[in-house]
């Protein structure tokens, strides 16, 4: 069956469509990603909703030239589809296809690699900086005056920031709103507004704005916008006009106005997202305004997807799953069980014991397994939305009080937070309890959301204690002994399924006692150890029982602790050929550099130290396994490195 | 002469006294700040402004039961006298004086130690909601049904926040007035709006702000608060009414009030800071307020001193200076040419030759010293207010279209945009130059302001380049490598005077190349190699003396890189007895930290290499020559870590 969607290869081919043409590839594209999404998994509701939207900008903008910055990415979707990578979602987010975020070493279409809220808005104004200061320099009398008379210059590019309602919000977004008066040209933000369709909805804004949704329907949405665009005069002449036209009919009649307004931005709408012919026309009258602008876009999250409609968290971020009629089955409902439902098990039932046991996370709530304390204890949950660094001020606040905040963000997202961790905790010496979920490599997300830095940021500060469960037993053990703790503590762990090893369970039963190991096994005359630190203990046994086997005994510690680190592991370290230390983290600053430290303020010898750990460099989307074997930290490296240190002792090694 | 002043050694001496005889204390208070700083140096124009704001907050609350959180504490020297701390001022920000900063371990008056800007909000949010629990728990069907019968529950602590205008639109304030609406009990922010002396308002808040401020007196906004109060039948009975009165006679009439009502917070205000009768009845009737609640004050900064009323940002932060009539002369003009006027210098002549260098900096332009680029290249400086957030984001844009940003913030402030750098800078590889003044101890300001996180931080990135010049002639070299370079690059100086050390001076007048170090001294048949990153250079040269002196010869290297460190640093290693190295950082993930990475994977012997570098604590205020002696960096450390090494090698060392 021939289809529109066949026809597009890139922007330009968009151009030529007439809108019902649009409309038909708009439902196109729904069907495509659903399809496809079912099939590899992905962000599906947020893309849903964004269709039409995208299709308006490219057909109204020229990204080749023109700049399209996207907040998070979760809604870049359509933009690959139309932006030539239509094949690359038959491995979306696998090793060779496409990433599930904008990537511009993927496409001279996308900006920035972002996985993080809130930076589409600030950037969006560093580069309509950077634009205004060329065209500056290029006119003559201007700074530079390089005016190259030869040829015509080429036409300054226009610049476009998609953001989120959910990411609106967020400390970055506000201050680069209130920087937006420093930008003296054109600069769009569309404020893409999709929570019509969840009830929970976090702080003052998002109130500010459901208040306001709440009467209206779209029918309304889409009659205002009609009645604002038959004051339009025709877009290309009298713009100016035009726009002047549209602002004054709308600025000051709707509620949510008064928010941007009072901050100085100009603003125009809310608008129908899904109305594809009226989102144009306003795209091209607000891309001819000479400064910034703010179009307020109401858009329906999962739109066109029964299941997804009735539930977008749901099929926010989705793995693949069947479509039968309305209904959806998961297809990977893993039996195993995960570091996080560890956690969110041992968290509430912890809680039960101990009501002064408080949570917070900023938007994570499903994703760090908090759901069950959530249900048990709603009010002692507090979810704060995208905002990390109120997460972390908010939890040193509970715990001024005497109460025990558990701060529950991944280790890439805390790192919004590493200042108030610093200041409002560390400093203060507040018992505020950091669980750390997506520590370490994360797979399919890829280098926005890796955790490959929480140990070095953590451990440099002073009263903080860093510990790493290896399974779900010493999960509930680091939970007990840090919310036992007079100080701060960090406990991380990956996004991974818990290794079923007998022999770690039996030996991880114990209670957690500050900086202490607890050596696994012991080899009979041991000439190596192996100190792995968090949950890739398993590959440290299993490589174990591989030498072994080659007649190679060695000893496996469990380290427990990277701050501080337990003076033990060194422990015969010069009667022994060597010792390797493993974590999932970047080499740089991590748990085996801490080690090497402490080797160093005893002066111990350090050569025979071979950290494993990730290289200092960005790893690609790929399955978490295949990664981990990347940068060499499974069971074969380790043994590998063993056999290295065994044979070639104080020879030069290869680098990574 | 008898005074007040003298009568006032506890908040309760307050609550006796009359309001004329408060107006009184107000002014000896001025005096005794204005006559005590002018000795020690300290925050001089923003207390002289929070004088009577503070007298009245103490008259009305109890703050050894409530609680009273600073933000910064720039404003909080009134707070410490009449909590005690009136001697103390004597060694103001002095080793064993009083700290500058709020700090719970001098007082129980004071909350939390802070000195980074926007944390108090949020940080009052999370202690309402503590004491929001908590008062839960103890009722009666409560959460905890806890109840004490037998004796009386202390009142719940009332929670006043206390925020000036500059960290009210700092992303993490912003952050907590969003999640403002999770209390459900008494809170007051008190928000002192004290820009009205300083024509420089940056961001569309404090524009917004302005805009009303032009066209209201203080007699203006005298009568209103004057008029409101008329309407509060008494404070102590009908509260609630009078509550409402205020509100209804305030709201709506004033434009500030729309942006903090559009955030749900309610809004009272702008009234008079310095009218303490008003003052007292508006907190009283605030008081009982069972919901947050915003006061907008407006107050002079540098209020009752004629030199500091004229230039509010000249004596924000003031050496010691001599009061000769109405002129002031500083007395402590150092003729040392400092890291931060080396580097202004050598920016602003950069800027001369290459016009795509743009300097950014987040309330810092004095402090980093940017105004020489400012005055030659205005329209090539953005200075975003007190958002480090949005002055990376907005660098890695300009950076995105061909520029040259320069970022410039204190060590201790770019904490705040660590997420900003990995993932808009590092990430996307963008060449953004950080230049990172007060890297280091930084004396009298103490454990917020030290940098001692910074290499750690940065190193841990992939792309990121690190690099540190000795003295003013490497600053330049340093610079100009840095802006030729195709990543980002990190240049890290101390709040210091340069060394003047003829030997540095020679050595260094060589252009940086990517990754390699300086023998700055050779010795003959050196038995040691001394590595310093930074500015500790010359202490290195000082020992190298002082150990040739006694007969031991040493090589000194100017590392010039910490990521990447030159490999050559551990040339010969194995040949000698050992290497030290030396920085300006903690000893966790520092510079030789790098150095034993670097071993390790090249399987040298780590044992041989001591760190020199600070230990895992908080360092206190003093000065910054006594902080590094204290953390043990100074010639004499390394003369006695190199004589242990060389007696005593492979021992057990001390631990720090």
């Amino acid at each position: 069956m021939s289809s529109l969607l066949e026809t597009i290869n890139s922007p330009a081919d968009l151009k030529t469509l007439s809108v019902p043409e649009l409309e038909t590839l708009a439902e196109e594209i729904r069907q495509f990603m659903l399809n496809s999404i079912s099939r590899t998994g992905g962000h599906l509701a947020s893309n849903l909703g964004a269709v039409e939207m995208t299709l308006a900008l490219h057909y109204v903008f020229d990204f080749k030239q023109d700049k399209l910055l996207w907040d998070v990415g979760h809604q870049c979707y359509t933009h690959k589809i139309v932006t030539g990578r239509k094949a690359g979602f038959e491995r979306l987010r696998q090793v060779a296809g496409i990433s599930g975020f904008p990537n511009p070493t993927e496409s001279e279409y996308d900006q920035f690699t972002v996985g993080h809220a809130g930076t589409s808005v600030t950037t969006a104004v560093g580069m309509a900086l950077g634009e205004q200061l060329k065209v500056r320099k290029a006119e003559p009398g201007g700074d530079g005056a390089r005016r190259k008379t030869d040829k015509a210059e080429p036409a300054a590019p226009r610049i476009v920031a998609f953001v989120g309602d959910a990411s609106i919000v967020n400390g970055t977004s506000f201050e680069g709103l209130n920087n937006l008066g420093l930008v003296k040209r054109q600069l769009l933000v569309v404020l893409n507004d999709n929570s019509m369709a969840i009830d929970a909805t976090v702080g003052a804004v998002a109130k500010y704005f459901s208040r306001f949704r709440l009467s209206h329907t779209y029918e309304d949405l889409r009659r205002t916008a009609r009645n604002i665009l038959d004051h339009v005069p025709g877009i290309g002449r009298g713009v100016d006009e035009a726009v002047e036209k549209i602002k004054k009919s709308i600025r000051m009649v709707l509620p949510p106005s008064q928010l941007f307004e009072s901050l100085n931005v100009p603003y125009f709408g809310p608008v129908d997202g899904h109305d594809i012919e009226s989102l144009i026309r306003l795209f091209e009258a607000l891309k001819e305004v000479n400064h910034p602008v703010l179009l307020h876009v109401y858009s329906k999250k999962g739109k066109g997807f029964n299941p997804a409609d009735e539930g977008p968290t749901r099929f926010h971020s989705t793995g693949p799953f069947k479509i039968n009629g309305n209904c959806v089955e998961s297809e990977t409902d893993s039996a195993e069980l995960s570091f996080t439902e560890a956690f969110g098990e041992a968290l509430a039932e912890l809680g039960d014991r101990d009501e002064r046991v408080v949570a917070i996370t900023s938007a994570m709530c499903d994703g760090t397994g908090l759901a069950a304390f959530r249900e048990k204890h709603p009010e002692r949950f507090y979810d704060v939305g995208i905002a990390e660094s109120a997460a972390v001020d908010i939890a040193a606040g509970i715990a001024k009080t005497g109460l025990k905040p558990v701060v529950c963000i991944y280790s890439t997202f805390l790192q919004r937070g590493f200042d108030q961790v610093f200041q409002e905790v560390a400093l203060q010496n507040l018992p505020v309890v950091f669980c750390v979920d997506r520590a370490g490599l994360v797979g399919s997300d890829g280098p926005t959301h890796h955790g490959l830095m929480d140990i070095g940021y953590m451990r440099m500060m002073p009263n903080m204690i860093l510990v790493a469960p290896a399974d779900a037993v010493e999960m509930k053990h680091a939970l007990e002994f840090a919310l036992a703790q007079a100080h701060p503590v960090v406990i991380r762990y990956p996004k991974d399924a818990i290794p079923s090893d007998e022999f770690v369970r039996a030996a991880s039963d114990k209670p957690f006692e500050l900086g202490k190991s607890i050596l696994v096994k012991r080899g009979r005359r041991s000439v190596l150890t192996i100190a792995s630190y968090g949950t890739l203990l398993s590959e440290a046994l299993k490589a174990a029982q591989a030498l072994h086997d080659d007649g190679i005994a060695v000893d496996v510690v469990n380290a427990r602790f990277a701050a501080p680190v337990d003076e033990k592991i060194l422990t015969g370290l010069s009667r022994r050929k060597g010792l390797i230390t493993l974590e999932d983290h970047h080499a740089a600053c991590g748990f085996g550099s801490a080690v090497l430290e402490l080797a160093s303020e005893r002066g111990l010898d350090v050569g025979r130290v071979r950290v494993l750990a990730a290289p200092r460099r960005f790893i690609g989307h790929d399955s978490r396994r295949a990664q981990l074997m990347q940068v060499g930290v499974t069971a074969d490296d380790i043994v590998n490195a063993a056999k290295e240190m065994l044979n070639d002792r104080g020879g030069k090694r290869k680098e990574k």
